[in-house]
């Protein structure tokens, strides 16, 4: 979009303001992010910007938590195999794009010994995990899982070999990656390794 | 150790240089790492570091393969709960140390939008797992494991959970950490995860 076609304000703005701010993080990163890099790409002028979002930490936030909602949604199938599977697949795909590419820019970058260490994405990251998180209790309640699964270190067993790939050793991810990490999600449950006993410590293994 | 006792040559320089190299990408992170900063460092002149170790990516490849090599023992105890066990705890002992950090600062270079995207760190990082799959080959001549299990899978499984808490969640690891990661891939192992079917594909669930 040109800055010669200003935008008005209201919902297009806002969406378009909030994907120019995933394409400007997934090309450049955290560090070389700039509000005006935004404006300029969406044609929005960069005062009308600042209005809406004061600093670019509460802008990369709301764009990144708009993303994953979108484009991560929370399944309910009935079966906990068909929901890792899901949901699993569904992160995968995310994660190739160009959002999963922004969040991972701004998640690594504290590790990377980037000045600024950025939390929203982290913040991002973790309400979503307990956004899925009745996936795993709806499955407990239905039986399919034993009683005193944590769902968080469920969701986590799943969500670890997909980023693995991705941010370490660089391989390709795809549908099998995802199916691979929704079954041993699913057995180290069934195993009980996410097993909480009663003094609220996972077992001991 | 100060600039004015400079070190001789030989290997105590070597080991000199190359835990300076280790402190200063985890303090200062790829980016900001020069040759210079640690010759300053260890009191060694530049041109000595230079004469060993020609650029940068060079010398980070010979430290961080030293580190991991030293820090993380590839175990053969007869049994592939505990070999398991003990490779996750060497890994989160060194993960949270500096070298850990060295390696993850480089390591996400990339992910980070940072200008100069590093092989070294991947190298080092795919080098040790290729050395730790006897691990799971010896289970599976015992008649641990089932056969055709892929140990390359097996091993990413078990480091997985470990560097997704390092690098994205941020959460403290331990040796439950370290258990329980163990006790996961050896669960998916055992459920026949990881293993090939007659075309060399994994299996599909």
């Amino acid at each position: 979009m040109s800055p010669s076609a200003p935008l008005g304000r209201g919902p297009k703005v806002r969406s378009a303001v909030l994907a120019a701010t995933v394409d400007e993080l997934s090309e450049r990163g955290y560090a070389a992010f700039t509000i005006e890099n935004v404006a300029q790409r969406t044609g929005v002028h960069k005062t009308t910007v600042y209005r809406r979002w004061p600093d670019r930490d509460t802008l990369i936030a709301e764009a990144l938590a708009d993303s994953v909602a979108a484009k991560i949604p929370i399944p309910d199938t009935g079966s906990i195999e068909e929901d890792l599977r899901a949901l699993a697949r569904s992160l995968v795909a995310w994660a190739t794009g160009a959002a999963g590419r922004a969040v991972l820019a701004v998640l690594v970058s504290t590790a990377a010994g980037l000045p600024a260490p950025p939390n929203s994405a982290r913040h991002v990251f973790r309400d979503r995990i307990r956004q899925t998180l009745p996936v795993v209790t709806r499955a407990v309640a239905r039986g399919e899982l034993p009683e005193g699964t944590d769902p968080a270190e469920t969701i986590k067993a799943l969500v670890a070999p997909i980023y693995f790939r991705v941010l370490i050793t660089g391989e390709p991810v795809d549908d099998g990656t995802a199916d691979t990490a929704a079954a041993l999600a699913l057995a180290g449950a069934r195993a009980r390794l996410f097993t909480r006993n009663v003094s609220g410590r996972p077992e001991s293994h």
